[in-house]
């Protein structure tokens, strides 16, 4: 199931089911005016496969054009990034693989949607865009077993991990550098875990004004979806909402030669296979 | 006003206010059973005033041994760290006071309270302590003036900003190190702006098993709260429930002679004036 969250003309939030070309409100399918993509997380896959019938019998309540796309969850409990998780990423920069995945994160204020601006901040020269494949935790837990990852995961989203990499870099500490407002475009929609057979073999790429500078695939990944969870479990609880994003492949701006960096105007788009098109256009701020 | 979460002994969580032996709950008083820390956050400053008197001539609903204290806040919408932000804990590491505040990140959900215990993860064999002052935004907003900052702030508490140094330096990246569970004791209570004359003022310790390894003053702190407020409000929306933890002085274990780190059974006190005394007794995991 594709589940957005949007905002209809009148400003009403909801959670919806994208159809061919519209969407499917479930606050009113489901008589739950309150109804937010967190809520429908923490109810979880089996929840989704409780509604599926009703879903897939019913029309859609809007035109696509008739709804804004928000982020499909607007404020993750916490963002955990994996860093450095692609081998190709790790042969353009020349460093050696990581022994264990380099944890760092992002503040869920910089999470914006599908066709929101990434705005430029005037603190960086160097703004830079990452591919990567987004998890979205469903259940709470500690001391996961790799073999049951499977049943902690939601669904998955194309999300792209905006750095100012000036910042990053000179500040040490990545947060303030990765967490400008805007720097963490998701979306437009969330696959339901059901609906994605195999995370591990998904091509992911990304363009600029139409040009592929990243192409590659999540086979790449050096520690895959289910070492991550484990490993990181064996440490931190993890919650219903969390957001991991699992790292970026080769291509990205600051390290080709010459390097590029995003400029006001440029049209960003990371394409994950089966989680749609995730397009943002650069301002200034 | 002192403000506290807590549950009753039939699980009932309310937020109140401490009173001297006894909780009054908020709950009751103004008739709000899904009353939360977050929602009188959201209120902010001007509610508080509103129910000022009403508070002031309630009785207590329940003795202080009838209930335990969670964390005030229990989720942060984020955590924002500053490092190395007292001259005396510049002074003790033998490196320059920093040039700009350096910002570092916890997730929230290592968030414990006032008594709770503090586990010592398997993962590392040096943990350590951080007294330091935390500040509780109420308002949203962005390119804040450093006067008008004071606005921005619902309150004050204690914070104990616990490190596992093994894994915060061996990662590079602070955040998997500081984030373990329960590495973050708050309270026991938030107290409420207008009630802190001068918060660049305060005395501030810690002591481990009774004995005093940090006491200094906020006046030491190299970036008060109102510049980093501004300078982080120049990239960042903070957000109503966001947590400020303002550094840490001298005397943290790590870079004592000899090292001092936290061990089982060890029983940890932060004590800021005004803030109260939060206590914690460290198990291993």
């Amino acid at each position: 199931m594709k589940l957005v969250t949007f905002e209809t003309n009148d400003g009403v939030k909801a959670v919806g089911v994208l159809k061919k070309d519209s969407v499917l409100s479930l606050n009113k399918l489901l008589k739950q005016p309150d109804l937010s993509m967190m809520v429908l997380v923490e109810k979880g896959i089996s929840y989704i496969n409780e509604i599926r019938n009703e879903v897939d019998s019913s029309e859609g309540d809007y035109s696509l054009k008739e709804v804004k796309i928000l982020p499909p969850l607007e404020r993750p409990k916490k963002i955990v990034c994996v860093g450095n998780n692609y081998m190709d990423h790790c042969r353009e920069q020349k460093i050696k693989p990581p022994e264990r995945p380099l944890i760092f994160s992002k503040w869920p204020s910089c999470v914006v949607s599908y066709n929101d601006h990434i705005e430029l901040p005037k603190e960086s020269k160097q703004v830079d865009y990452e591919a990567e494949l987004g998890v979205i935790i469903q259940t709470g837990g500690k001391h996961i077993n790799r073999e049951e990852v499977s049943d902690y995961i939601f669904g998955y989203v194309a999300v792209n991990d905006i750095s100012a990499r000036d910042v990053q870099f000179s500040d040490g500490q990545w947060i303030r550098g990765k967490s400008f407002d805007t720097f963490m475009p998701t979306g437009p929609f969330i696959l339901t875990a059901d609906e994605v057979e195999e995370p591990q073999k998904l091509s992911i790429k990304t363009s600029l004004n139409g040009k592929i500078l990243q192409n590659s695939n999540t086979a790449e990944m050096i520690f895959d979806i289910s070492y991550i969870v484990s490993y990181l479990s064996e440490g931190f609880t993890f919650e219903s909402g969390d957001l991991i994003a699992t790292g970026t492949p080769n291509g990205v701006g600051v390290f080709r030669h010459p390097q590029i960096f995003l400029q006001a105007g440029d049209m960003i788009e990371v394409s994950i296979e089966g989680l749609g098109s995730l397009k943002n256009t650069c301002v200034e701020r």
